[in-house]
This record gives C-alpha cells, structure tokens and sequence, in this order.
C-alpha cells in the first residue's frame, strides 16, 4: 500500500517559462529512459521480488523514491509551460516576432491535449509503453537492466541539462544528475551483494551453463576480413570465467545446413517446388504422429 | 556494405516438428530480448560509432552475428511449424484427438500470416518495434544496456531451453547460451577497456559531474518505515566513487515546494479557481517577455 | 512525494493456482481499463490539477490508492501462477494428462518473461500503454472519462469474477467491485460539486459555447430512412439545456460542398488532371502569401 | 451496408492556407479523442449492439455522421495545406523570410508521405490505433465512455478553435463544438432511457453487486494525513446508491498480508532464498494437483 | 457525407458457434490485411484523391463497400462466439469435457472485453493501427499498394477458408474470395487506366527520372558468391523500361566512403578519440555556418 | 550467415549540415516505406521463402543489399547533425539569429538519444514496428508487396530529393532513387518469372478459386447514386480472367440478413431486452453441444 506526502522531494522551480524546453524535457519524464520507465521497471520488479528483506525493500525504496520523479518533473514542465504561446501564430507573430521564431518547436499537443501540463509522452510525443520495462524475477539480469537504464537515464539528463541557462530548472537537475550516479552504483552494488549472498557465481547470467556449447563461451567470431576487433580486451586473454578468450578472424559456417524450411501444408498456398516431397497437412508428419501417439498412450494409462 | 552465405552460422535441425514449442521460441526472436533486438541495437550502435578502429570493428562484428542468428532461428521455427494443426478443429479432433490439447497453444499467425515460417513478433504476438533498442553514441551506457540485454537474453533461452526435450533444439540453444555467455562478458570487458582507453574514469556515467547535488550522489533514501535495505552494500561503506555512503532512513521532502502548477491559460478552459492571480494566453509571463525581448535585440544587432 | 507500506490493502490469497484464469486476469491489470490505467491516469491528473484543496487532495487520495490495487492485483498473480505447468509439454501430458488441456490457454510469457509473476500487459499480451490515459486539465472532461473508465473496468472485473470458483479470488475481487462501485459514484459526486462550485453550469462541456452553430446543439440527424431512433429520450423533448430537440429523419447535406482538394503542388507528384488551375509550390497561393507579406511588415515594424 | 453522397455534411471552406495550424489540427483527426476515435467507437459500439430498434439505430446514425466528420476534417485540411513550404528550407526562407519562422512547426510527413493531404495520426505524428476504443456491449458503460469521449473531444477542439482567426476554418469548427454539444447529451440522455427501460436501475454499473464487499462500497479513504479531500461532496452525505459515505482519514492496510508471490519454479532461475520451501515444477502445488486429479475423474466418468 | 442501410450486403449465418475459429477469422477483421485495413485506405485514399470523377468515385465507392464488409465479418464473429465457454475452466470441463480442448485456444478478450463480439483486433488480439495504411495522393503507388493488400487479403482469406467446416461461414467466405479477386483485378486495371489517361507512362514510379544514376537503374547486384539469382529474369533481357539488364555476381562497394559519422558536439558526450578534430557544438561547422550567413544576407535584404 | 564490408555500397557526402533537412530524412529510414522496412521485409521473405535457387538467392541477394541502403543513410543523417544547434536557444539566437528560424523543426530526440546520430524512426519520430512489413510465404502476393512497396518508398524519397540543394546529398538519392526504380521492376519480372514457372496461372491471387462465388468476382458494385465509377476500365470490358465485367450502379443489399449479434450470455451482462431467447452461457447453444458430442464419441473411440 501506499501514501502521499504533499509535498516534493526536491523543489522545481525555472526562472522563466519556457515551452521550446519543455517539448524537450518531455523525454526525461516519458522517453524509452525517462523517469516513468525506472518508476515502473522498480515498482514491477519489487513486486515480482520473491527475496524479502534487504532486497525487495531496497527495490520497493527506489521504486517509491521514483513515482515521485514523475512528480516532480510534471511540477517543472507546468511551470515551464505557463503561458506558452497557443494563439494564432500570425497574431503572435505581429505581437512579439521572435515568438514566430520559438512557435515550431512546441509541441502543440502540450496546449491542445493537456492544457498546460505535463504529457505522458517522449520528446517526439510517443506515448509511453510497457515495453520500455523488464521485471524477470531474477535480480542478476534485472538488476543490469538497471544499471544500464540509470547510466542511459543520466546521459540524457545531462544532455538536456546542456540545453538550458534557466538556474531554477539546472538546480533540479542537478539533484536528478546525483540520484543517477548514486542509483548505478546502488545496482552495481547490489550484483556485488548477491555475489556475497551466493545469488550467482560470477555476476555473469550462467543458468544452465553446464549444457552450453564450451567452444562457443569463450571464442570472438569477426565476420569482416579487415576488423581490428581483434585488438580489444574482449578478444584477448582471459574470460571474465577464467579461460582463455579465442579469437576467430574471418568467421566461416560451423555447419553446412541452409536455412530452408521444410515442404509446406498445400492448403497454406505457400510458393513451393516439390523438391522436398509432398506436404502434408496438420499432421506433423511422422515424427510429430508419432510423438503424439505416444501421448495418446500415456493418456490412455492414466484414464484407466 | 554486407555480404550473405547461403548456409547457417550452426545448424537448426528439430527432431520432430512442434508448433506448441514454436509459440513459445517466439520470444527469442520477435521478444523485447530476442535476437532482433540484439541485431538491431548492435546495427544502430556500430553505424553511429564515432571510435574507429577495434570498437567500431567489434560492434559491426557482433552485429553481423546476430543477423546470422536471427536466420538461424527463423529456420528452426519453420522446422517445427511443419505440418502443424491447421485444418478444421473438429477434424484434427477426430483424427487424433491428443492434437486437441494443443490446438489451443498454438499461434494460429503461423498458418494464417506466415504460411508456416516465423512471425517477427514476440511469444503473445506482439510486433517488435525499435523502441526496445538503445544506441546512445556513448559506448559506455550503451555497452551496460548490451551486458544487460545479453543477460536477460540468456535467461529467457535458458527458460525456453528447459521446456523441450527436442535434441535438435537443444543442440542449437546450446550454442546461443554459449555465446550469450560470451557476449555478456564482451560488453563487459569492453567496459574494462573503455576504461583502459581513458574513454571514462569509473565505468560510472558521470558527464556534468561537476555540477551534480554532491549530497544526494552518496545517500539511500528509504521510503518505509520497517523498511530493512540499509543492510545492503548498497546503503553501507564506501561508494564505487570513493565516497561513505548515507542511509537516510523514512526520507522527508527536501522542500516545501507543493506540486502545483502556475495559473492557467484561460484560452485553454482549464478548471482554476483564480488563487494563484490571472492566467496570462500566449505572452509566458512577465520573465519571457522579457528573455525574448533581449533575443529581438540581438537579433536587431545581428542584423545591423 | 510517497511512502510505501508493506502490506496490501486488502488480502490476495487464492485456494490454489490456476494458470488458465491467470491470463485472464492479467486484463485487470494491463487491460485498456485495467488497474494500471486508473493508477497513471489519476496520478496525472492529479498532478495537473490547478485547484489545490479538496479537489486535489481528492485526486490523488484514489491514485495512491490505485498504486495499491495494482500492487494486490500483481501479489494475486504470483500466487495463481506458482507451480504453473513449464516444462516439456510432452512431459507434462503424460504425468498429469489434464494438464494438457490447460497448456494451451497458459501465457507463456508469465514463465519466459516473469518467470512466475505478473506482466504489465492485458489478456492479449499486449504491452499497456499511454494511449489508455487522460488528463486534460479540465476536471468536468476528466471526471466524465474517470466516471467512464471505473464503470469499464467494474463490468470486465466483474466478468472475470464470474469466470472462477476459488474463494480467495473472489473475495479479493469482492473489495475490488465495491470499489469500482464506489468510485463511479465518487466521479459524479465530484461533477455536482464542481457544478456547486461554478466549475461548470451544467455539467455539460461547452467551453467557446457562445460561438457554437446553435441549430445544431439541438438536433438528432438520421442516416438510414429506416432508423426507428426518433423514439428515444435523445430525440424527443428538452435537452440538457433546456431546448427542444429537433429530429431531423434521412438528413440531407448541409452544404454543395464537396470533400475535393486544391491543386496539388507539383514537386510532391500528386495525381492530378489539371483542371483546378497551376499547383504552386511552397507559396501557399495568393492569400497565404498576402498573410505573410502582413507579418514581414509587422516583423519590420517591431525591429525597427 | 454502407452508401456514400458526394457532399459535405457541413462546408470546409478555409479563407487561406496554413500549414502550421493544419499540424495542430491533426489532433482532431487522429487524435486519442479526434473524429477517427467517436467514429470507430459508434461503428463498434453499434455492430456490437443487442437491442435492435432505437437503441442500435441510434448508435448507428451518429456513427454513420462520424463517418463524414472525418470527411470534412480531411477535406479542410487538405485546403489548409495547399502551396504549403516543402521545399529546401534555404530557398524558401531566402524568397519569403518569414516562412522560415513556420517551416520548425509543419509536419514534414503532410508533404512526404500523404503530397499535401490529411494524416491519420494525431498532432504529434503518432499513428491512430483501437486502443483508444470500447465497445463492450452494455450500454450504461458505453455511453458512459461515449458521453466522455464527446466531452473531450469538444475540449480539444474549442482549444484549437482558439488557435486560428481563419474565418472559414472557425465556421466548420462551430458546428462540431454544437454537435459535440448535443452528443455530450444524447449519451446522457441515452442513460436516461435506459433507465427508463429498464436495463439499469441506478444508472452506475453494479453487476454482480450482491456479492461485493458493501464496507468498500461507500468509503472514501484517505492516504495522506494532511489531505482535505473529505471536505467533498464525494466524501459525504448519501452516495447515490443511498447509502451513508464514510470518510477514514489516514488509511491503514485492511489486512496483515504482504506483497510476496509463492516459492518459485526453479526451472524458471527466479532469485529465491529458499524460505518459503522448496518451489516445485509444473505441479501447481498440492491443492492444484487436487483439483486437476477432479478434472480427471470427470473426464473419465463423462467417457465411460 | 454516408448513409446507413440496416441489411448486410451478403448473409453471414454460420451453422453453429466456434469460439476457436472466431480467435483465428479476427485477422481478417483487425489483421495488418483484414477489412479494417482496406476500409480505411480506400477511404482515406478517396478523400485525398485530388482527380474528381470516375477516379475519386471509383475509390469512394469501393471504400464504401468496405465498411459493409467490416460489418459482416463483425456480425459472422458475434454468431460464432453465442454461448462461447466463459465460466469457471474446471466447471466446463465437468460439464462437457471435450470443451477443455478448446479453452486454451480461446480469445478471453472476446468474453472479458466485448461480452461475446468482434474486438478491433488481430489474430494474436494485437489492436489495428494507421501504420497498415497509406494514402499517397499519387494513384499509381497506391494502386499498386492496394492491389498487394487485396491479393495478402485474399490469401489470408482463404488460409482461415481451409479451417472450418461450417457451410455459412464458408458461404460468406466464399463472397469474400470473389470480391478480392475482383479487387485484385479492379485495381490493376487502374493502372492501365492511368496509363492510357496519361498519369504514368509505364506504370513504373518514376517522378524526377531524370536525375536518377542511370547505371544503377538497370543492376541486379548479387551479394553472395554462389547466388543463383542471375538465371531469373530480373537479371536478363530487356526491364520493363526497355533497357538492358546488367547483372553483377559478388557486388564490391561503388566507393571508399566508410560509415563513420563527424566529430560529435562534445555537450553529448558521444566516445570520440579527437582524431577527427574538435567538434564544434551548435554551429554546424564551417560551411553550415557560411551557409547560415547567406541566408541572414538574404533576410537583411527582404527586411530593406 | 552474414559478412561485413567496411565501405559504403555507394558514398554519402553531403556539402553541408542541415540538422532540419536530417529531421525530414528520417522518413527514408525509418519510416512505413523507409530502408527498414524493405531491409526486414526481404530478410524475413528470403529466410521464409521455400524455393530455393534463383528465387531464394534473388531475394536474399536484394535483402543484403538493403541493409547497407540504411547503413548509407545512417552515414548520412550522422553528417547532416554535425554541429546541429543542441545548445541553450537563447544563445544560438544570439550567435548566430537565423539559427532560431530552424531550432523548431529539429528533431530534439537526434541530441537527446542519439547523441548526433540516426534514429530508428520516422520523420513523426514514431518508432518503426514489424507491423510495416510481410512475409507471407507466398511469391505471388509478396512480391506485389515488395513492387508496391518500392514504388511507395520511391515517391517519398523523389519528395525529399526535392526538399534539398545539397549536391552531396542529391547525388547519394540519385542513387537510391535508381535502385527504386531497378528494383520495382525486379518484382514485377519476378511475377512474369513466376507465372513462367508456373507458380500462378495469372498473376492473381486465387487459391480455392474453385470455391469463390463467380458473380462476385465480375462485378463492380457502386454505392453513390452519382457515383461515374462506372466510365474507367475496372468496369468495363474483360476482367484479367476474361470475364464479362458488370457494373451495378447504386448497389442494394443482397440479403435480408441483419446486422444483429445472438441473444447474449447472461454471465456478460451484455445489454439486451430478451427478444431472441434466453442466452445460454457456455454452452453454445443446441448445435454447438451436438457438435462438441460429436467429439466426445469420436475421442472415445480413438482411446478404445
């Protein structure tokens, strides 16, 4: 459950108004690393946590801390909003003519569709959607993720801090900048952690790991004949896993199957030759009859 | 420029067909973590690469591959829609009744869409679209997002992997959770290298650093008062950074700043009940007004 | 800001698992008029409310609320999707056959993508998304689509109540019905208050009223010579707003109009025979470039 | 079926061109709340209709309207554009210099994609899509939304008809504002009629309602202890089922159940410290097993 | 402006429900080629139709028809889905035991979200967008578009044909088939119409011919060293503009221009190795700055 | 498998940055008809498509050509973004007053994500989707896709071609414009191969054209009393079938069939007045329960 303090974490407050960086702000409330996507990758990952504890209450901390991000950023866009120039362009133009100059650059939807406000939308004003977010269940991969959102997050904020002499609207900013750099670390610190607690070996996802193809964990495959690739520190010595890195210039199949599909059902209308025999339809052919008259067995013992 | 091979980069072959299977191997191909989105951040990454050399050569490496993998998974999922259930109900029924049970599971796209190949969707159907991808220009976020996509990849593998007994499809899986392995590591040695390289100090993204809220870069936030995650790494010793880090337990706000927004514009028919003085359309208040009329001036000058 | 409690506000204890009813559920949460949808769009309205006091207060009393339905409605999944059948189909059938019968209506993605819990996404698997949400602003227009949006999301939970006999789900969607009903009503109590406040007069939106077609706020047009809607309350007697309404039977166009463009402009290669005169490129024609020639003059005036 | 007349309901008659406005205009097309949205909602909504006679003829007369205010909203914008800047931005700015100040704000698809006509997207580009639907087909719900829908899209358009002094454009205009006038009614009114008929008592959705929890029914409950939402109208008095409201100031958790899901499949590699027992494969647990061996003997009662 | 007839253009009566097969006929309602995408093409397409007469009818009148089209399919699906299973799993199945076979292969939405109608959407329940649409006010390239939709359309038509066995679906279907064969044709003549009216010379989207490299417009490059592609007829003999085809096996670049982008604007702090020389940020380097300086020149010389 | 060239199919040189010109470009990318979508479309044809040989080579040969086609325009746009305007607005107007003219048509998201380089979207900045393309399995109808689209994304870079004076980058769409042109006629050479091969009879789409209701095929039906449809050749003369066209003009419905959905589940709470009987929920009426039966017997009589 939840609770509403009325007030803001940090204060937003621009100098001025102004709608031109607004529409560009729009990308660290509703952008594919805005504050709505950290927001709701936590809250989802929180819940989807089966650790009690230190670990899904940390998730559920940063998750809290984050609804109040969105808040505080629809605060500042408001602001920056007041009084954004949604007249008639030509009267705008003849009242203040640098307006004309501005005008283009607004997003229209900020007057039409909120009335002044804040969008759930990017700088291109593309709605936001779930598939911007992961909660896997395991806090390995999903504490990546995060990792990866906060440092992607950050570039952006600082790329928009860039845009921007407004001190009010850089003082808040500068406050997200610090909560970014704090919160890869806290997911950095958090693979540590499970490292500690025996959650994973390496820090390196391995589920399964002991039915990979060897050869295949350790090699780097180029598939140009000039790459340099071979220079870098992932194509030489050893493995993060402790073995010896191979590197394959020039990469050739491993295999000489083709990538052909079998003989198509004739009542799909699929173009096909003959060349692969006869189609047949929703049978399966033989191996998949067979595979389901073994069922059917095994049904048959159970019922009785 | 690329160049094709008419054969797999590893073979695809299915003991039998399996069109239930192949709903679910949908993920790995069409899904926020398959291979097309691999395929795609990798692209985008290497051709807006500004490093020349063993980066941008490793990237277009990698993303090569994956183009490869894509083909390989496209070509095992038409081997195991062949001959799939899709006549009449009724009839299947009859003919086999066991057919029945999975009549259901299937995705009846396969037949009607595709004929029988696969979709380039993900396993509930979903288009796949560019929103899932990320390529920043600064490799060392984008390299955090490839560890992280490379890891949850292998984890819905490793999922997908336990839900077949098929020896053809877990001979294939096999290899790609070996280079998922691989891959994981590479992102994250090339982290290692960027540091080496002087292309950033920490591996922490930190551009602006100098301007962030230095309290709020060291400090956990706690958002519930039984809340336990002060007793994780990530609230206790020394940051990535070097600096102690604080554990701020039940947080207050920082401000009494209240999240309102300023008058409306009255052009906009935004409910307002006049307390915060008159919503002024189109002019940005008194501080606009005045910011634009220094930019006429320049301009005036610049004319001149 | 928020705070987090952690228990829900009320019980999500199911009898026992039920994978098959799970996807169904998952409308609930990331359905058009799931929980998610109630969540993010009060939270937004909330915070693109003008009016500080009771109204506010009131709006985002119920979207913190509604971060904990999503929350309850996350924590009941979980719990109907633990020990869900993921393993080899085959398998499956034959140590339980029923199983079998079920293996096709499970989500996948609840073990490939969650690995056991909820998904952001609805029924279909189709990802939630911004598109679901409004907040304009204006609290008589928001409060009608809230008013809109509990009635929806009573009638699907109310569907789905129906489709299971577990106790424990249906207990917990026992509070949730309640709550649907109460906060429908809590939106039309909300529009008579605005209405005692002066918000609106009548509670229908007719901002600019004064410059509206009057004949035609006050006619029902039919379009099939055979329609019977003549007989209904909208077509007969006083409106809302105290005119009489006029049925027009089989309405006839308005105007000799007809839906045609202008002359295309050459360099965009648009069909066209010729016979509306020369397309002018990038003039906008005589008119728009009169409109302009106005503005360069005013432009001239204020920077002189 | 379906006929077409050559006419405009209502005339489309811009005085001049204007290709900025026409990007804002869009919204009105293809927005979440354009004339694509009420048009697509009415032929649903009526397709899906149960009750022949007034009501479906109803809702299939103002669909089959919808249908051409599509008509006249692409029609005017296709005049709007006419001659609009499309070519290099150099030479346009170079003949007519204040074109320069509006080429920012066109949307540059209006030229590339459609060579000067309408869009099927909002104002910011985003394509429509049936997400922003409903058709459920219980009437109280959908007229519910229906009277909401035209409530927003009325607002929309008086914010765009504030944005234009185009004579001819504000003429069309002023008959939408009076039809989505009189539509806001017709649903309202719709409502009353069903009541009168019968199909609702109350006119608030209360399927299933002998079953809901009736504590939850009429309680407002409060999650911020400094919240004055209980001054509203919602928060006191009867509800309009007649029953007393019941104001809790300061909510607790009605429950001591916390947001955890079951011991984890360990096939799916979710984080799990094995506290809650030791989570089992596709079983479903003990009580699932139960009830599917019922299923089973069913099943097999049903095939002796 | 359209009208409204209350009969369906042909019969849509199937034998008995399906809920199985009505979760596969919605591609051909909401499917990327289903009648919701011909409908809105073809009427978009008229509305931007800038050649009045025979043209502008034609496309308007097939648009028409469409909507009618849509109406059948949606009326067939509510047939198919009377009494569709939706209660309790375990209850069906006690009841009639064959249904569980069904049950996973059911679209719950068309229960949860419709109660038992036709949902906007496609087979997999993802809902239809304007992305499936154009509309490019040049006929040749949209005839061309619209004959590809109509041949998909039919495909997909007759794939789902070949899944049942209900003689009045078939019935209706069979009338579908017709009409797309016929519409495949219609527009094909179109463009023989154009071509003998004189829109096109050769039914080949040439606009700005003259500039194109004409080397470049009679290659067929191959890509692969043992391609077989040049034996088809794409690579030999004469094109359709009657030049002769040259065909080159193991295509090699047409430069020794690399994919590298410039020097970044440091402010975005892309990975840059300076090698390229300082970015410079907002002037767009030498020749955008002369560039821009041309245009201020030609603005002061209007301005005068 | 797949190989990399580190050169450019052909070069991508413009003289100059043109940040406003790179924000319309983006429609050649990532637009509905852009690189990508022929890129993925052909991709998914060739690993989909089951005639090997020249077919299969030839479509894999066009697939890997166009990767590099957006590997060429990524190059482009990182070019035309060299030094694009990203700083404050105020002071680019103040440097440098003509800049202000073009911040509005900027794409921010060029800055903010990509840091200077290409997007993965449209000239709208809407995320490209698999929803654009298709892979039918088909040649017949896949490549009257690929002709169209090729004609499509031929029109909109002739239009974009025209948007520019930069010698560099009109000698790069020279190119493409060529290729355009090649590879339209490379599909419809295709169909003429096709038929050659007989893999279509005639170039339309007719499977099951047996079973096809033959009046239906034939006729032209007009839906607008004044409607001239009837004078082009779709309506006049032989079909491509050589068969008698007929033309209706003012069609009428063929059937007394309504449009007019089964009485509905009662478990739904669909609205309905009882005049069709009674819903019966699931069990689908008397003719489903018989069907169902059916099965059952034949169920039992397979596990006898």
């Amino acid at each position: 459950m939840f609770k509403h303090v009325d007030y803001l974490q940090f204060q937003a407050k621009p100098e001025k108004p102004d709608a031109l960086f607004a529409a560009k702000l729009q990308e660290l409330v509703g952008g594919q690393f805005g504050e709505m996507t950290v927001m709701m990758q936590y809250l989802w990952q929180g819940w989807n946590c089966r650790v009690p504890g230190k670990y899904k209450d940390m998730i559920m901390d940063i998750a809290t801390e984050e609804i109040g991000h969105v808040e505080m950023l629809t605060t500042l866009l408001a602001r920056l909003l007041e009084g954004a120039p949604n007249e008639t362009t030509e009267k705008a133009a003849a009242a203040n003519p640098v307006l004309a100059a501005v005008l283009g650059g607004m997003n229209p939807q900020h007057a039409i569709v909120t009335g002044g406000g804040a969008l759930p939308r990017d700088a291109a004003g593309v709605p936001w959607n779930t598939g911007y977010i992961v909660a896997s269940g395991n806090m390995l991969t999903d504490f990546r993720s995060n990792a990866a959102a906060e440092a992607q997050s950050r570039l952006m904020t600082s790329r928009v801090y860039n845009m921007t002499d407004d001190r009010g609207v850089k003082d808040m900013l500068q406050f997200n900048l610090a909560r970014d750099t704090y919160h890869q670390q806290q997911w950095l610190l958090g693979i540590e952690q499970l490292i500690e607690d025996g959650f994973t070996e390496s820090g390196i996802e391995q589920s399964n790991g002991e039915d990979e193809k060897d050869f295949a964990r350790r090699t780097f495959y180029s598939f140009d004949p000039e790459s340099t690739a071979g220079e870098g520190r992932w194509a030489r010595g050893q493995s993060l896993l402790g073995e010896d890195i191979e590197y394959v210039a020039d990469a050739v199949p491993l295999t000489d199957d083709k990538p052909l599909g079998p003989a198509p059902d004739p009542k799909l209308f699929v173009s096909y030759a003959g060349d692969m025999g006869k189609g047949k339809p929703g049978t399966g052919g033989a191996a998949h009859a067979q595979g389901m008259a073994n069922v059917v067995n095994k049904i048959k013992g159970a019922l009785d």
